[in-house]
């Protein structure tokens, strides 16, 4: 049986998800785009991600891929799949690859972004989408403390003690703060290679602790000499983050650029 | 007994709710807060609201007053009605107005914000947010055709066949076209002193009628003019709609300015 990769960028709101990654029982993004993929094509394989987000996180740019047995041009599969899948959830783009292809070994990078709500009292618009902080933040110490971050470092402090990985290095090519959709939104963008398990969420938590003052000012380069997850800060909360895009490199002759 | 007027600032996600006005046995926005202010002061008045929103619409400062029979001072109503509230709806701020008073006719002018995401494929952030229109729109032409709605005009063509008000004159202060928080964003400013059923509703849909080229770019001032519903266009859906802003006049001495 002839077997045709199709890649899929896929966004959502993972409110109403256990996250990406499949779980007995638990409804999860990946579990709603296999069901709208086995809709269409009931002997199509699984979806392969190349990010597990955690219950809560966004994404505007996930990827995934799987292996169809029908033949559907690209534009088909995006307008065929949204009509199966939820509202919070869809496929922005899709293109054609090798059967078998795996973008989670060919992610050469990945951009989040984390939202943070600057506000004494909440707000219906941003409740699933920023944290929100009450309290007055000194963003230039923000800033400051958030390029410490860039470039080459032990991120072992930087990660959640479930993480069994033994390399903990990682290269981060751009953490910024930027200014966001609402004059109250700050962004915390971070960029780079690979990602250990919670990491964006604790940097985020560390930098605001440096920027409401519970931490003094050094507290990333500590934490990054130190190795010690009790070094950094909180763990932001998981409903504040978005993965943004994930940069993935394709053989040559995969097929079309991506089609709109 | 004595009474304590109070005015509340109020956001909400208008998903959820059959709109703001109370209905039997529908959940509508009024309803909740209600519940909110009873489950405090199982005394006090209903509130009374500036604008019945439809279902679906959202509000980033609806206007409502109560009459209380407790001594709380604005904060306090603040941070306890936000205790009683669910996620989406919320009181943004308080302050003392005398008992009785009523913003609905205090009211001097709204303003609503109208979101059109431009994008062939949907898109879960805008969702429930945004109207999405997956054709071509002409810009340039939309923000001359929306200047026509701005000064003194009898907008009988643009409310709903429900409204019963004999009296359709209305003076918009501003119509405007503005970028949105997002590229693909676009936002529609309407600002005026009252509005009739439906009103900024059919007023989007005609100009995105105009924007795609299926009514002329005079279609605006043929509508004003002919005052036909049926030289009007469509009825833009209701999920695209915020009541951003009510301008209220306080009575002289009607307590301290908005505190936060």
């Amino acid at each position: 049986m002839s077997e045709h990769g199709v890649l899929l960028e896929i966004a959502y709101d993972g409110t109403a998800y256990a996250g990406w990654a499949p779980q007995r029982e638990t409804r999860t993004v990946h579990s709603v785009v296999t069901g709208a993929i086995h809709a269409l094509d009931p002997r199509a394989s699984l979806p392969r991600g190349t990010s597990r987000t955690d219950a809560g996180v966004h994404a505007d740019g996930q990827l995934a891929t799987f292996d169809a047995t029908l033949v559907i041009p690209p534009r088909g599969w995006v307008l065929a799949l949204n009509q199966h899948l939820p509202d919070d959830v869809c496929v922005r783009r899709a293109r054609a690859v090798a059967p078998g292809f795996n973008p989670r070994f060919a992610a050469r990078g990945k951009r989040y972004r984390y939202r943070v709500l600057l506000d004494r009292i909440r707000d219906p618009r941003w409740t699933n989408r920023a944290w929100r902080i009450g309290w007055p933040l000194d963003l230039e110490r923000l800033a400051r403390a958030a390029r410490h971050f860039e470039g080459t470092h032990d991120f072992a402090a930087f990660r959640s003690s479930h993480d069994p990985r033994s390399d903990t290095v990682r290269t981060m090519t751009r953490v910024a703060v930027e200014a966001g959709e609402d004059p109250r939104i700050v962004g915390i963008v971070v960029e780079g290679s690979s990602f250990l398990y919670n990491m964006v969420r604790i940097m985020v938590g560390t930098l605001m602790d440096v920027a409401r003052g519970k931490l003094s000012e050094d507290a990333v380069v500590l934490a990054l000499a130190g190795k010690s997850r009790a070094l950094a800060g909180t763990t932001a909360p998981a409903h504040g983050l978005t993965l943004e895009h994930v940069d993935v490199e394709l053989p040559e002759g995969a097929g079309e650029p991506w089609p709109r």
